[in-house]
């Protein structure tokens, strides 16, 4: 047995005594982990100044740099997003289902952790720190693989959290740190143990992963979000709206990447459109221009097309889409939730900027991310993502023969203490 | 293009057409399609006489040509099953979440359907039409793909609910049956056009479906429940219930393969258990009797394993189990509880056959499997595990720039109006 199954294994049994971890316990699990994370602050920064180095050696891009950075203020950061997610409720426990099969015969949907989660991240040392604890909120074992260029950092903080959460009663193997790609694809055929994989990064990298493993697969696809400028849209509103979803921050995954307008408003919108892209230094590409319409630029770069209407708009948007996240503009209501109900993406939105569709913004606290697949969870993902549920029946001696035979009938009573 | 891509393609259209689709047209037309099959019920028992006839020829087994028969009863069963799916509630567009992000920026989770979904099923031609109803009232289109024993039977029913469906209003190529195997590999690839796989039939086809697609699978591994008996346990309740869930019906899922009993209460349960087994015909296999404690033997035969306690039949069902249903018998509630809340399966009983994990018996009314999967759907699978949700935003011209200025500030406001 290699290495990877064996901890692999201990991690499935960890997973079994997360299960049951009371909500109490798991709190106290996190703020530990806070402390201990101030408290060995100066190895953390240490083993981080050695990553920065050798990657300035290698020549990492100063954004990238950027990320790999973890100082004093991603510590805070990182710190107060524990906080956070102590005073979220617990997702483990909760009645989702409530019915009376028969007196006496209590049925009962309760959310349950996943069991050993497999993530799979990019070079941002505080993402350990982030998954780590949603882990530990969620009741999840979790398997950790960080970029190659954080390894000295990830090896400082994983061995932080885990000494600091066993300490405070999480089962021993409950986190476990890969820093192989070998050991990467060993994992995705540890398909007995390990029970779901998120990969975050590339379009590229999340395909590959899926192609790998019968394990199931958290993705995120591209986002090319579009915002469709309807005949009945307010002028001012599309103009304000359409510049922050392609201006606001572009480089994240629900930043506008096309803008459909209804032609027959095109002499109206298009000179004051324009004008306010062009002030925030963003070059437009008009029909003839534009080679792929599934596009993704992360940049000062907007492709825009003329539509006939609400219809090829939403054709438009489901043919070159990632099913992301897409945006009307209008003040007709019906063409609203023409457009609502029949984009199929994770995310719609009336009148507002598609940079809005976002864990934090959406009030959930944590993120996992953003989920284009339509199964399990779909569009951003709070910990609601990182849990299963089971059926729970309670019974009085019942047998299936009473029922069959008539002798006792279904009452199928639903329940709302939920 | 192939065929069956362009097939596809038109089933994905007609997807975004039955997402919109008003609960009242999805009812009329399972209503309609209800009565075609009455109308059209000769030339379909014409077809499944023929299916029938060959079958014999070929030595098909008395229990397969059982479930290949489509008659009087069979028919009076679907149709009584799709006037109860009428009857339930349209499982599209219910809210699951509401929350105010701020003053006009109404945030909503809204279930919608999957989109297009290909099912395999076994012999039973009554599957056909089950699986085409559930996907009219969820609104999604279909692939089918029946046994190749019912050939003849599938074809006259598949076109006869079609032609139904679209006079009723559906739109065309909502629904298109696959006839060869040829056609299910090249499914397996249409990644752009399928959403979900649902595979029924062994474990090893369903294995081999996952190993083979990345479109994502609902799948159904096979059932080794287990019913374990607590030294706090009622003997006679033990007795009638661990009698149930093993004889009730011995070929099907939900039955239980092994007994497990704290060898502290051997002597009592041990003789009055077995005597009653023995007397339904059940032969017993005690440990060095059994090679392979993960055996589903779907048949009057039973393994009996002598535990140490309700720790170690946790741990032997979630080693040798299957994930699918497990029962404890015993009148101790926190013996109960930690078995319940560490057994990894989909249900999870107390003083009751396992038997009962069903969907109908639970009260989901239709039933569309039951899945060992613990992502998306998890236990018996209603009309629910066909739908996905998105989440809709509805702004008064809300930018990302504002909040992120500090000029506006997110309110989070849960309401409870869903």
């Amino acid at each position: 047995m290699s290495d990877l199954t064996s901890d692999a294994i201990k991690a499935k049994e960890a997973s079994r005594l997360m299960a049951v971890l009371s909500t109490e316990t798991k709190n106290n699990a996190l703020s530990e982990i806070s402390k201990a994370l101030l408290d060995s602050s100066e190895l953390i920064f240490k083993a981080n100044r050695e990553d920065l180095e050798l990657a300035e050696k290698t020549g990492l891009e100063t954004p990238l740099l950027k990320r790999l950075k973890f100082d004093e203020t991603k510590l805070n950061d990182v710190r107060s997003g524990i906080e956070g997610l102590i005073g979220l409720e617990d997702p483990v426990g909760k009645k989702l289902l409530h019915t009376t099969l028969n007196d006496g015969l209590e049925l009962y949907k309760v959310t349950c952790p996943i069991g050993v989660i497999g993530v799979i991240f990019e070079s941002r040392p505080d993402a350990l720190v982030q998954i780590a604890s949603l882990c530990v909120k969620s009741g999840n074992a979790v398997f950790l693989k960080g970029g190659r260029e954080a390894d000295k950092s990830n090896r400082a903080l994983a061995s932080v959290i885990y000494e600091a959460g066993v300490k405070a009663g999480l089962p021993e193997g409950w986190l476990h740190l890969i820093t192989t790609r070998e050991d990467v694809t060993n994992m995705l055929s540890l398909t007995e143990q390990i029970d779901l994989i998120i990969p975050r990064g590339s379009n590229e990298f999340v395909k590959y992963i899926m192609q790998n493993t019968t394990i199931p697969v958290m993705g995120h696809a591209d986002g090319v979000c579009h915002t469709y400028i309807d005949k009945d849209a307010d002028i001012d509103t599309a103009v304000k709206v359409a510049v922050d979803a392609k201006t606001q921050y572009v480089s994240v995954c629900n930043a506008t990447e096309t803008i459909l307008i209804d032609s027959s408003i095109k002499d109206q919108i298009v000179p004051v459109l324009y004008d306010a892209l062009r002030e925030k230094g963003v070059e437009i590409f008009e029909e003839d221009q534009v080679e792929d319409w599934h596009h993704e630029y992360l940049d000062y770069k907007v492709s825009v097309k003329f539509v006939s209407g609400v219809k090829e708009a939403v054709e438009h948007i489901n043919r070159y889409g990632s099913g992301h996240t897409d945006a009307i503009i209008t003040k007709n209501m019906e063409t609203a939730e023409f457009f609502m109900n029949s984009v199929d993406s994770g995310s719609v939105l009336l009148n507002c900027s598609t940079r809005f569709a976002d864990g934090f913004r959406y009030g959930f606290g944590a993120e996992v991310g953003i989920s284009t697949s339509k199964l399990h969870a779909r569009g951003p993902v709070g910990l609601e993502g990182l849990v299963s549920y089971k059926f729970k029946l309670y019974g009085s001696g019942d047998t299936v023969g009473e029922f069959a035979s008539g002798e006792k009938t279904f009452k199928h009573i639903r329940r709302n203490d939920i």
